[in-house]
C-alpha cells in the first residue's frame, strides 16, 4: 500500500514525506470521513513525532491538490474522504454517520447560468435520518403507543 | 416589514422578540449570505443590548425552524440565507461571494439509494471562479503574456 499512496501523492503533485504517506493511507483505508483529530488520535501512538498542526496542513494541502475532499457537512468538523470520485454524502442527524450516495445526476443546475463561470467543485449534502435510525425511531415511536 | 418578519416568525413557532424580529429582517432584505458575525455588526449599533451569543442562537434557531438556511459553505464561518426556496449556492475562491443559482434537478441522487431514509435537507455546493474573477483572471494572463 505504501508505494502505492506514495505514487499517488507524487502523481497529484505532493511531495511524499512519510508522515503524509501515513495519512493518506489512513484515509485512503478508512472510508468514514474522518475529521483531522480523529486522523490524529488514529496515528500518534505509531508516530510519535506526528502534532495536530502537522495533520491539518496536510489534509489542506490533499484538499488543496486534489488528492482527498475537504466535507463540510458536519458543523462542527471538517471532514474528509480518500475517495475523490464524484459521489454524494448523506449525513445522519441522529447517529451523525456520513454515508456516500452514488449520483446519477451530476449537475442540479442548468449550465446556462454558469456561464463564464469555472467549476472546481461540485457537492451535495443530503440530511435527515439514516435507515437504521429512522427503523429505531419507528420502533420506539410503537413501543411508547402500545 | 416588522409586522410581516413578526408572522413569518410566528408561522414558524418562533417567538418574535424585537430583536428576533431584526435579524430576520435583515436576514430577508439581505440576500448577501451573512455570517452571524456580520449581523451582529450590522444590528449591534441600533440595538446596542444584542449580543453575539443572542445572534449565534438566533440563527440556530431559525435554521432549525425552517425560518433560515444554514449554508456550511464557507471554511471559517457558517453563512445564513433568509431565502429557504430550493435553490443552490456558489461560492467564489478568489472574492468570496456566494451566488445563488436556480435548481433544475432537485436530486442528484437515485431514490432507490435513499430508501428507509428520512431525507429533511438537500444542498448543493459549486466553488471555483465567478464571471467576474474568471474574466479578470483571463485579462491579467493576457497582460503578461503581452
Amino acid at each position: 500500500m505504501t508505494n502505492t499512496t506514495k505514487n499517488y501523492l507524487i502523481e497529484r503533485g505532493i511531495k511524499p514525506s512519510l508522515q503524509r504517506i501515513a495519512i493518506m493511507d489512513y484515509l485512503l483505508k478508512n472510508r468514514t470521513h474522518p475529521s483531522a483529530d480523529e486522523i490524529y488520535q488514529a496515528l500518534c501512538e505509531s508516530i510519535p513525532t506526528l502534532s495536530k498542526t502537522t495533520v491539518y496542513n496536510t489534509l489542506k494541502l490533499f484538499a488543496q491538490q486534489g488528492a482527498a475532499l475537504s466535507l463540510e457537512i458536519d458543523e462542527k468538523n471538517i471532514r474528509y474522504d480518500g475517495d475523490t470520485s464524484i459521489h454524494a454524502h448523506f449525513r445522519c442527524k441522529s447517529c451523525g454517520e456520513i454515508i456516500d450516495l452514488p449520483v446519477d445526476q451530476v449537475n442540479m443546475v442548468d449550465p446556462k447560468h454558469l456561464e463564464g463561470f469555472v467549476i472546481t467543485e461540485i457537492s451535495a449534502f443530503y440530511k435527515g435520518l439514516c435507515d437504521k435510525c429512522n427503523h429505531e425511531g419507528s420502533l420506539m415511536q410503537n413501543k411508547s403507543i402500545n
